[in-house]
């Protein structure tokens, strides 16, 4: 659908806040903004993406050379199994910012230059207003509406419709006040944590692989990030993002990260260079709190949506444990706000109940 | 969603039949062509349009000399009050294919220059193939796909879905073979039908109105068509749609033709003259068998969907008794289908795997 300018007066642009800019709410802002609707973004971090995530720094070579370097630490690729995201990403094919990633025969794809360029791309052309690096503490019904709370404030001006695209156990204390049931639905969702080490090394020996999964140890997952189409290269070094298992997370999630960083290192050597050594040229690791959902019960709708209240909660743990979940349920709260009732209804005039009737 | 043309070898465009073009297949049809699949419309009808239709036809006057005249005898005109509809409105408002229509103060709209406009804008510039004039007759499963069977033949070449957007009485014969359930729940659902009178008098004394709607009688509206915006009009005459009500039409139904215009000319004349004489320079009648839906009881699903066959169902019959209906069960089916995995889950493979867990 085009965007398209209301014209008529009487209709007034709907303004519908999205709290959360990973895919879910990405994906939802595109889909309200493509249809018209006044769409204002708001995320805690300091850009959008979420768990499509991409972090950049340097590390200092022998020779005191600063390097840069990328660790997709959050999700570290997406298939595409619906017809609505295989669109996305046959657009980011021919585009740029998505590249084929042949890491394991499948058909998996990471964007580019970084995660976030998928949504960066979802929202791009369209008049999204986004507001990164503070978080929203607070919803308040204001005459018929909504008003959204941060740290620094009330934001000026009053929203249609409020669509909370967050990890539930962040969305729960938000939809308290307002939805109690909810509240407590998504205080129990259960959501696996992840340790996530990013490394750079000096190559090690043996053939190069793209992804490594151990069967055993505290490593689920072991990507050759610097071998994912569109990330920097350095010769001679090797870019590591490890995660580790989700029972390995649990089990040492208050730990100190310097533990951490230890035993997932240990795991990483062992892994690419058994019995043998390797140089540390950077590492540091991440928490996950909430990095993907336990488990989603048959049945789960895609969205929750009351359109009495306009208030709505979309995210990938209603749909599944993987980047495209995040956007089907994204979707399909936009399709839930785009089918409600806008305006209300002229009952008692006569053309209306003509054209009912 | 932009159009976007599959680009990775492995992803085949996904092939999907629409029977039925009225405005929820066009709807449907719009937002899955949008997201690049390969479209293909199946109408009985000689155009698109279903109950957004206009005819035209001429009527000869007082010296002889033909006069072109069009009826909106389907759908009158329609409102909006989804952001979805609205936003198509709007385009439609800014590009000239629908107009406001301030029939009795409410927010009301015609497609321009005729109803059909609102299809044919709603899949024109999308690579849509549209065939009309022949009724599906039947559906065949075929390797996982589907064959399309009319009178003149099967169809050449599978399709993937096919999508029904057809009064559910004439959706129940195409589903009977593979959807027992739904083609018996289709062809219980109740829909009312309506006796309409297409006339051309000379223009009545009295103020001008646009719509009339009489409490006795066996008219429920009476619109005043070329007083609408958009269309042609002949000085000292007017043009006329008439519809009888939902309990007339059904007494009437198997009535002879000239017997039902006979009763709805009476009833127009005592309606625009009363006690006086009207002069008819042309009249016709037509049958709409399904008109509208009597009800739809609440909770009814927007659409019929079998993922694992790709099978769907849409129409207003889902949503409620006006054109608006009908776009947002067109648009429900096509998010239905879009969510719905579109390719074998490769969950052999280890980045698969890696992907979910």
């Amino acid at each position: 659908m085009q965007t398209a300018t209301p014209l008529h007066p009487t209709r007034a642009t709907p303004r519908i806040a999205i709290v959360g800019a990973g895919l879910a709410g990405a994906a939802c802002a595109r889909t309200l903004a493509s249809s018209g609707a006044q769409v204002t973004l708001f995320d805690k971090s300091r850009g959008i993406g979420g768990r499509l995530s991409t972090r950049r720094t340097v590390w200092t070579d022998a020779l005191g050379v600063e390097q840069p370097v990328q660790f997709d630490h959050g999700a570290v690729g997406f298939e595409a199994h619906s017809l609505a995201f295989q669109a996305v990403v046959q657009q980011g094919l021919a585009d740029g910012w998505i590249a084929h990633w042949a890491a394991a025969g499948g058909d998996h794809f990471v964007a580019v230059p970084g995660m976030p360029a998928l949504c960066h791309a979802l929202i791009g052309s369209l008049d999204v207003h986004v507001h990164t690096g503070e978080p929203v503490t607070g919803l308040h019904r204001i005459r018929g509406g909504w008003q959204i709370e941060r740290n620094s404030g009330l934001w000026p001006g009053r929203f249609d419709q409020v669509v909370l695209a967050l990890p539930p156990a962040q969305a729960a204390p938000l939809l308290r006040p307002h939805a109690t049931g909810w509240s407590e639905a998504a205080a129990q969702v259960p959501m696996q944590a992840c340790w996530t080490l990013m490394a750079v090394t000096d190559t090690p020996p043996g053939p190069a692989f793209d992804l490594l999964q151990p069967t055993r140890g505290p490593l689920a997952s072991i990507v050759r990030n610097d071998r994912k189409p569109g990330r920097q290269t350095t010769p001679g070094h090797a870019v590591w993002v490890a995660q580790a298992s989700a029972a390995w997370s649990a089990s040492h999630l208050e730990d100190h990260p310097a533990g951490v960083s230890k035993a997932l290192r240990d795991a990483l050597r062992a892994a690419i260079n058994p019995g043998g050594e390797v140089r540390w040229c950077h590492s540091t690791v991440h928490r996950w709190l909430y990095a993907r959902p336990a488990r989603v019960p048959l049945g789960t709708p895609g969205c929750w949506w009351d359109a009495a209240r306009g208030l709505g909660v979309c995210g990938d743990f209603l749909v599944g444990a993987h980047a495209e979940a995040a956007f089907l349920s994204g979707l399909d709260m936009a399709h839930a706000v785009l089918s409600a009732p806008a305006t209300r209804r002229t009952a008692g005039s006569g053309a209306a109940r003509f054209a009912r009737t």
